[in-house]
């Protein structure tokens, strides 16, 4: 073994040497590739060296190519397993015997292969009976006649009994002229049967219609063994030919059909198979009768035995489905239990194809696959009779053709089912019938059954999971074969379960009418409340604007209640039944759905979107009443404001209140991105995603292993929505009951903020309506220095000074308030030099600076605003009075403001609503919806989650920069100071 | 068919009845069960009805149970396909005919079955030659001697040729007495072999040796056949055997493998096949030698012939096996590609089945079989000779079965190249062996090959793709069949590519060393600085503890920047490489790896938490530098400042300021949560996820058909750590770039406040070292009305007025300061009674109002500021200068401040150091680390980007609410103005 390594090493270098020159020559343990076939006539294939090895003199390689034999005209004279010798045969004795291994003299002719051939209907015979060899090969003619009825056997070495319909019908084993010999049977001709048949077979999708030597050869001989001696296999046989021609017949009654029909017809009298009276004895059942409406009495009339159920200890979601399986020469195989891949031609994991037959679990399961895969996979086609397993009984699946053509018309293609024909027996891929000259040939089509489906659907207001028998649907497929290997056919199988969803449709439509109806009044009432707010009697084009803009609103509600519940109801009857009395809508009925769901979001976009332009426009004004102290004012005594002596009073407070108010606009009672991690993690991580798939699993986890059903839309709507509805409740619940108590409460700091820093705030909202927040500081003044500011604040907690309130002795400090006209065309008159800071500059006034001007107003609506609220305007006087229970519930005020505004009590800060923090339930809903829209069109929560986060992003930001520019342009405070 | 109908109906009804009885009866096209093995002995199983008949008289089932055939003695007078009718025969001619239509006389003896018998050695004759009928059957005794050599053929019927090796060895059709009779042949036992071999099968792993039929009945014949006759299948069944016996060598040499060896070494004349030493001709190959190292010779010397490529034109991942399939028998079956199942026990679809043989994607497949799966699919063992295909030509696959035994070592089990022995032939289950009695029986024990790896190694420091000779390493399970329908066997598939990752170990390890050591300098001069700001020259236990956190930094960014380091190498280099030139760490190798990802995180973890809590309690002042206004001060003159009667400094601009700096404490150069849901986007969503897959792709979008390889750590790590880095990197340059120019920036924004409101602050961060952020105003005044603002706003902005600076003529308000330990101790004396608030209470002082103590410092406070700041302590005056370009690098003062404090001029706001804004290195690091710590654990990315996010969450909350409780505890504005 030395001279090995050395020869690894010597290689090592060479190797080394000859990859530099890119050639390839030596390498260890390295053998070419060579295979029988390559071996050709002189060589044999040497399984030892797996090499081909060159035969003796005299000797051509086997048929196999594994072994040498002798050239024809040579005997065998030595044979010691590994070589043989051969010798040639004496001119005398120029055959080889049958064993190889002598020379004989025929008596009869010397055949191709150097061997005696003898004549039809002899034997050859070459030993005595005891083995001994004869000089000479004789043949002996078989005795046809009675009583040895002999013919050659299929060796042609002995005479043995004939095929019994030859002497069934000729007393012979030749098949007299009278009589007709077909597919190796001896027929008297029936009558009942057509003289000549038709062989060819239609492939009606390629519109060829070709002669099948199958057909050719074994449709006559089926038929007649049927018909003359019931002869089962051949029933069989017929059968599965008409099966091959899709079940489809006409008026012709000389294909594989017609004649089955015939034999039918003719048989009648035998009487019919397990009392089924489309089951002929001897026949195989082929057709369900052609009544009309036959195929909806039999799917719909009669429920199965079995009720299904999900869970407990009665779960019962196996489907059995067992088959009789059939060879096409219609031998009986076996009974198949359908399961594994004997349905599905998909390659697959046997835990996922399996799973097919768990019921309510949608399955479906599809692939492409090579035409030359199907040749090698499927010589000769199997059939199918296939049947449901209910409790020890068999019931018989009905299967619907979609190929089937009945007087030339495909019946079954509509949805109509009163028009179908139903049938049985299925086969999966044909590549038999389809060969023209000859059964070894290939074919010139093949014929796959390219769509299985198995539908269930449920009985109407079932309790107990009863269902119709399923019905199996197939669609075949011909394929013209040019080039095997590279031609491909799709294939699917799938199981689909169904219900009447007519009535869950009839109830939401219903409720959307209601809802949509009381959305509409709410609308109405909400324009008239913004009338009278903007204090304008007029119905004008923008008062229906505003109307169709709420209404946008109502509606988005609406159909959001619908979606979520519509999607809830299935996510929680389907998911969590126990018998099944609901099945998921099919995905082509979600369409309704999806609108509904794009509806509510397109809506609600609408109403999202004038919110924000509203929010985004809102006056407001501070009011400081901090006067110049005492001191200060006692210098410059009746000398009038027009000093500049006089002690200004600090804007820094105003700057204070400005930047928190600026800080709140856009804060919400949810932490939103907390809410869209918060979301996936329960939907991506927790598992809560696999709810929404289509199977009746509640499990949050799911094996890799295990088949993936697809996804119902409404589920994932269900589960996502319910996901945010409920995450966002938590998050409101944890924040005003936690956290704005114990934490922080941004709003009421803002509220008290006013008050220590003496300056109350006018929000108005609507031209005659808006918020007041009364900031009057308790200490009188509130622009002093740290010593002071503590002092106050310690008085105030020791509850030593007077309460914060408007009224005396009272703590509201925020109230709705309704103003007069009058009040707002003084406010207007006030503010215009302001507002026109921003409008096209004019002419007039050019010479005015805009910046003094506008200080000017500042000032002046500062005096003004605080002479109101001090009561010192009689002609602009207000009255402060608590809200009625039903004002706050319809959002409309019942006393309209002539003489006197009317400030509303208002404890519950509702002046929020100018804050994302008072939308809540818009902002939430407008977020679940667009998660969900997302979610619907992409099918990924993550990109759902991220394009929510983003979305919520700019809208923030939208929000925030306009907002400011607003408060900075509304309240004089430099922009600079919003930070 | 009306009455089908009919009974439709009436049965619906019956149903209803029946069904609350919850008993079941009818079914309308329903039928029971029954199969062939039910119908007994009478009955027979109808094909066409699929249920049992009964036979006629005189008849029984036939074996398959498809048709009725005649009892026993009698014969069949008429059949005509359907039925049959028997007839007894005389007892005259009580036997049946063979073809059963007939009587005849039986001249032998009557068989069981009715049928004539013959002796051995004799043939049957029931007709003449031409095919009468005989009155009597007669038995002809075959020939056996020459020239005849006939003996009866199977069926008994004719007599032909016997069998070569009688003749061979006894002249004759009878093994004479000399001779053995073994296997159906007959041998004269050849002297080399022992005279009795052994037939047990040894399963070490159950330590049970069960005598096995097959290797009774065939052992001795096969060696016998092979050595005798160089029989070639007789030769491959010996190896078959030895294979089965798990190449199992000892000194015994009446085993298989003993039987091999001999048979090997007295063949040794004959030459070898194909230019292998270890491959003797018509011998199968079995063994590679036994020499020491021979294993690492031939697995490590000399390169494939052939490159791999991933990419490009000259792309090569395809590896090509070829397998030489044998039977049990020895007959050679078929060369057949490796690929789909052949090697796969595990059952999946073809697409993921064959990427196993795409070159780099490491593959593992594994699942758990039945074991009477394996009793149905695999009754006899098929035997794999495993090439590679390279180039058009094989090369073989060494084979490592770790179940091999080598005098009694498991020699192949430990990771010692050197002690191993190669082999080759492969079986994958073995029902056959464990048969105990006979060969029909069902086995007592089987064999599975459960665990089959192929293994390529990298040619190291290779730039084109060269690997070694693959190895393919095999294991086998002894299962000892009780049950088989509940017994189970794991069984995996795996192809797994290394490389010699010592290399790039030294890389990592030098690269540790050297940045380690240059970590510590880092860190000894981070503490000397620390020591010189904090004005202390002595080395304490402190001094080690700061020494140590800074280390831990360093080395945490040490850590990271080799995992990142590594981690994008192994992503670049192997995913982009066109020749294959590095393979990935296996999983076992990648736990050092995960180690030192552990380590950066657990420091960085130390660093961060440090920085918080230096963060948390630095020590901040604001300088208010307005002044009483002239008037009032006028009015008090002389009275001292005692006098209530003083104009009051607004706290207000304070207050602003300090909720302000209170606001900017956690923002960050970006914005932490766009980061997670960006990245969160680019993983999940885009799909760079995908490139951490153990495959050479580098596709963002995988099929879900596809196979989907193990994810690597390494690449896991590498992937998500550069996209964290990325979008950090492109989000920095946005808010630095873009947003912070034309946006907003907050930091500048604060300083400008500052000026604006005639605050100055003063920060601390060490005990002697700190930032100044100088906010005179230059109007003098700040604390004003909003005309005076808004003039002062414009004056600035027209440079009507002075710098802001603190030298004159100066625009740096920013500066970094160092401290006199004179003022330091200053500034702790007045800042005593304010931080004594939050100690012990002590019985000194108890009558003083704490608060008003307080408030009394703030004012000394500064006052005492304002006038250092204005040079007006002597003593504790302070020169302005620029900081030195090494200085800032190495971020330590060379002057230590001994008799003025030095004010270092800063433009680039350093003070924002104390605040997240200035760390966002460490900040970023350590989400980085955080995200890839959790995802390397939980293998979720959505999970990782979860946890990081609450992560950001909870700091930022601790960071806000402890760092407002410091700036309240330090500036005394109440934390109540802090919102």
């Amino acid at each position: 073994m030395a001279t090995g390594t050395l020869r690894a090493f010597v290689c090592s270098f060479s190797i080394i040497f000859l990859l530099k020159l890119n050639v390839f020559s030596c390498q260890q343990f390295s053998i070419s590739f060579q295979q029988p076939s390559d071996c050709g006539v002189e060589s044999y294939f040497d399984i030892s060296s797996l090499s081909c090895v060159k035969c003796g003199p005299n000797q051509v390689s086997s048929k196999s190519g594994l072994a040498c034999e002798c050239q024809t005209g040579f005997r065998l004279l030595v044979s010691n397993g590994a070589s043989i010798t051969c010798q040639q045969c004496p001119e005398a004795n120029q055959g080889v015997t049958q064993d190889g291994y002598g020379c004989i003299r025929c008596s009869g002719s010397l055949g191709e292969n150097g061997k005696c051939q003898c004549p039809k209907g002899s034997v050859l015979v070459e030993r005595d009976g005891n083995g001994n060899p004869l000089n000479d090969a004789q043949c002996e003619a078989c005795n046809a006649t009675e009583p040895a009825f002999s013919a050659p056997d299929t060796t042609g070495n002995r005479c043995v009994r004939c095929e019994d319909s030859f002497i069934n019908s000729s007393l012979s084993c030749v098949c007299g002229a009278s009589n007709v010999q077909a597919g190796g049977m001896c027929f008297s001709h029936p009558n009942a049967l057509p003289t000549s048949v038709a062989s060819n077979v239609i492939f009606s999708q390629l519109t060829l219609s070709i002669p099948s030597a199958w057909f050719s050869s074994f449709l006559y001989s089926s038929a007649a063994a049927c018909l003359s001696f019931s002869n089962r296999t051949a029933c069989q046989s017929l059968g599965n030919m008409c099966v091959m021609n899709m079940h489809s017949s006409s008026t012709i009654n000389n294909d594989a059909c017609g004649l089955y029909n015939t034999i039918y017809r003719a048989t009648a009298a035998q009487g019919s198979s397990q009392d089924i009276s489309y089951w002929r004895t001897n026949l195989p059942w082929l057709y369900y009768g052609d009544q009309l409406g036959l195929a909806s009495r039999i799917l719909q009339n009669e429920p199965l035995p079995v009720g299904f159920s999900f869970k407990g200890t009665q779960k019962n979601t196996n489907i059995e489905l067992r088959a009789a399986v059939y060879s096409v020469r219609g031998e009986f195989l076996r009974w198949e239990s359908v399961g594994g891949g004997n349905l599905q031609l998909c390659p697959d994991t046997p835990t996922r194809q399996q799973s097919a037959f768990t019921f309510g679990t949608a399955y479906k399961q599809s692939c492409v696959l090579s035409v030359s895969e199907l040749l090698n996979g499927y010589p000769e086609p199997l059939f199918y009779d296939v049947f449901l397993v209910v409790q020890k009984r068999l019931i018989a699946v009905p299967l619907l053709n979609i190929n089937q053509q009945f007087n030339g018309q495909f019946t079954n293609e509509g949805s109509n089912m009163n028009n179908w024909y139903l049938t049985r027996r299925l086969m999966l891929v044909d590549t038999l019938s389809g060969r023209e000259n000859s059964l070894s040939s290939s074919p010139k089509i093949i014929r796959v059954a390219s769509n299985i489906k198995i539908g269930f659907q449920l009985v109407p207001n079932t309790q107990k999971g009863q269902v119709y028998p399923p019905l199996m649907t197939v669609t075949y497929s011909d394929i013209l074969v040019n080039v095997p290997t590279t031609q491909t056919v799709t294939v699917s199988f799938s199981l689909e379960y169904t219900m009447d969803q007519e009535e869950a449709r009839v109830k939401t439509d219903i409720a959307l009418g209601v809802l949509g109806g009381v959305a509409v009044v709410h609308s109405l009432l909400k324009t008239a409340s913004w009338k009278r707010r903007i204090a304008s009697p007029l119905i004008d084009l923008q008062t229906i604007m505003k109307f169709l803009v709420f209404y946008a609103g109502d509606l988005a509600n609406v159909f959001f209640i619908i979606t979520v519940g519509t999607g809830l109801y299935w996510l929680i009857f389907f998911k969590a039944q126990l018998f099944v009395s609901v099945l998921l809508p099919l995905p082509a009925q979600e369409e309704r759905f999806v609108v509904y769901v794009a509806c509510a979001f397109a809506l609600k976009t609408v109403q999202f979107l004038h919110k924000l332009f509203v929010q985004l426009s809102v006056d407001i004004f501070f009011i400081d009443w901090e006067r110049p102290r005492g001191k200060a004012s006692k210098h410059v005594e009746g000398s009038g404001e027009a000093k500049s002596q006089a002690s200004p009073v600090s804007i820094w407070r105003t700057y204070f209140v400005a930047n928190e108010w600026n800080e709140i606009q856009t804060i919400r009672k949810i932490n939103p991105t907390f809410q869209v991690i918060a979301v996936l993690f329960f939907l991506e991580v927790v598992g809560f995603s696999n709810l929404a798939l289509r199977d009746p699993s509640s499990n949050l986890r799911r094996s890799a292993e295990a088949y993936t059903p697809p996804y119902s839309l409404i589920l994932r709507y269900g589960v996502a929505s319910a996901m945010w509805l409920c995450i966002g409740l938590i998050q409101m619940i944890f924040f005003t009951v936690f956290h704005e108590r114990f934490v922080e409460d941004k709003i009421r700091q803002f509220v008290d903020l006013c008050s220590i820093s003496n300056i109350s705030v006018l929000l108005l909202s609507h031209r005659c309506f808006g918020y007041y927040i009364h900031g009057r500081s308790v200490h009188g003044h509130a622009d002093t220095n740290m010593d002071e500011m503590n002092t106050n604040l310690k008085r105030e907690a020791e509850n030593l000074c007077g309460q914060r309130g408007l009224l005396p002795n009272s703590d509201t400090q925020t109230f709705q308030i309704s103003i007069t006209n009058r009040l707002r065309a003084q406010y207007d008159r006030i503010i215009e030099p302001i507002s026109r800071r921003s409008g096209p500059s004019r002419l007039v006034d050019a010479s005015a600076n805009p910046c003094e001007q506008s200080t000017k107003a500042y000032h002046t609506m500062n005096r003004f605003l605080g002479s109101v609220i001090d009561h010192a305007h009689r002609e602009m006087d207000y009255i402060v009075k608590d809200k009625l229970l039903f004002e706050r519930l319809i959002g409309m005020e019942f006393i309209e403001p002539l003489d006197k505004s009317i400030f509303y009590n208002d404890e519950s800060h509702s002046f929020a609503d100018v804050l994302f923090y008072g939308n809540e339930a818009v902002l939430l809903i407008f977020d679940t919806l667009f998660f969900c829209v997302v979610d619907l069109g992409s099918q990924n929560f993550i990109l759902a989650a991220v394009l929510t986060y983003l979305q919520q992003l700019v809208f923030r930001l939208i929000r925030n920069g306009m907002g400011r520019r607003n408060l900075a342009s509304k309240t004089l405070v430099d922009k600079r100071f919003l930070i």
